[in-house]
């Protein structure tokens, strides 16, 4: 059984092997571009531990695996946009290097390309691995679209916040995990289960981020500490902190999240907000919650102990992170 | 046997049918907005066609001719922000009525959407159309590359002109054929020869187009006649006056198409080289040709004539188009 650092290695491997420049090379080379920018490679790394925990054998899962990276990418090189991210992991974006419209164009490509790697090598299998791709690719715009309301939303509920993250973040992780025990012709109900723990995996990062963006050691963690909350980004601090705020400082949060970035005192401010109200400590307990709830899922796989180790390390790694 | 116009009648009611709106409704209402702003429906229409002719039934191939018709229109709405367009069939466009940000997510999502449509109804042929969708796909991204790159190239040869066109135009009348016949259990010669066809068609149409720009009726076609000229547009008449022209005549026209748009006495003077070349006439040929390769590849087909009375009329009505 391989551990996750040699999955994702394997993974890295596999990434290397491709050659990614076809005519016209205007489309293709802000796709080698970004791929080869790195990243941790955890989404098609999820994808090889599930193939391998369902039938021994990763390998088998490696053109899902890089389906599933190319689409984070994708995602990735088109959210920039957005953004007008000057920076993707310390390296000029795509839409900065070159412009908008072949930041578009090429993560259209992409996109594209992650559904023609799909099927290949598990042809039998293109029916169920193309409705679980769709749906996650779906899930994922759903996401970003609610994070992008959000910005314009004085208020956002614990809910919806939830949501939001469950739909931006973590069915990426559940569905690179479902393609690995589709190929690996899991059944349908431990198909089910490693859904649930990517899911709940996917929560657990992503509070995870938000707490470390506020409390995180900032030259650690690569941005400035409470960056977040200078941009008055809804995370699930602040969403947390309106349901448990009382009135007056319900009041002064919402005035200080609709102040600019760079506000003097506006971070520390908010901070003593969180802080009076606990919410570190609440945030963290709904984070040890989720991943309680994720390692269940796990167990109830029917798989014997050792072939789950992989992705019980991961679930440990996740909780110790620190950046 | 439906004909044409029926086929399309018969597509616009399912597309009237389906419910776009999900949520978050930022993400579906500008899908809704340019499925609903009209069209011609050519491309879903050959689809049916092709279904009808292989197995006597275009209804079995509703959901992949709406596949077709849903990816075509997130490929508008991504080239009229790459273009900055301001009106699409007289009517605003996505990034204009919202902005450019949500042009690319809800374009991302109908793309999404196309992938998840396609394989209804006929999953059985889930590969076969999940590799011609993508393989299409890629390819009009390909050709919409090459038709930027033109921009900022002084000479296109006849050849690259026409491979633009294939990529760009072509494959997509091509694909939707193909997609018809897959869900029909058209045999792979069959196959091969709708797709020929397609591809024969879509060329006779877009240097139909450009003749059209260059000499149409400039009321009847509803733009500026020779706006491709005054845009430094390449077109066939383009690449083939730098075919045919002698140096005098080559030098001048590579001046004229690097003025800017407006220049007085431009349009009128670069018509005049092409007239000198008489270039309409050799246009007009080379779409004749095409024509006829694409009726041989239909009569090719090894069903009875009758099945393919439709295929034929359009491309009957292709030729005598004036707009």
């Amino acid at each position: 059984m391989k551990n996750f650092l040699a999955l994702s290695q394997e993974f890295k491997s596999f990434l290397e092997s491709q050659t990614w420049i076809e005519e016209p090379k205007g489309l293709y080379e802000p796709i080698e571009y970004i791929l080869k920018i790195g990243g941790k490679r955890v989404r098609p790394s999820l994808c090889l531990a599930s193939a391998q925990m369902f039938s021994g054998n990763s390998e088998i899962a490696l053109n899902q695996a890089l389906a599933v990276e190319v689409f984070h990418n994708f995602t990735l090189m088109h959210d920039d946009i957005m953004d007008d991210a000057p920076l993707r992991r310390g390296q000029t974006t795509v839409h900065e290097k070159w412009d908008a419209n072949t930041g578009i164009l090429s993560g259209d490509a992409m996109m594209i390309l992650s559904y023609q790697i799909l099927p290949r090598k598990a042809e039998v299998h293109a029916l169920e691995l193309l409705n679980t791709f769709s749906q996650t690719a779906i899930d994922v715009c759903r996401g970003q679209q609610m994070d992008i309301d959000f910005e314009s939303e004085v208020e956002v509920s614990l809910d919806q916040y939830l949501e939001m993250i469950r739909l931006k973040t973590a069915v990426l992780l559940s569905g690179s995990l479902d393609l690995g025990a589709i190929v690996a012709e899991a059944d349908l109900s431990d198909r089910k289960l490693i859904r649930d723990f990517g899911e709940k995996l996917g929560l657990v990062f992503q509070i995870q981020d938000d707490i470390l963006d506020a409390y995180g050691d900032a030259e650690l963690f690569g941005k400035k500490e409470g960056g977040d909350i200078d941009a008055n980004k809804k995370t699930i601090l602040f969403a947390l902190a309106l349901q448990h705020s009382n009135e007056s400082q319900k009041k002064e949060l919402l005035e200080l999240y609709s102040s600019p970035a760079g506000t003097a005192g506006k971070i520390e401010r908010v901070l003593e907000i969180y802080n009076s109200l606990h919410l570190r400590h609440k945030a963290e307990q709904m984070m040890q919650e989720y991943h309680q709830k994720a390692l269940q899922d796990l167990q109830g796989i029917l798989v014997n102990a050792e072939a789950k180790a992989p992705l019980f390390e991961l679930a440990v790694l996740l909780m110790e992170r620190t950046v």
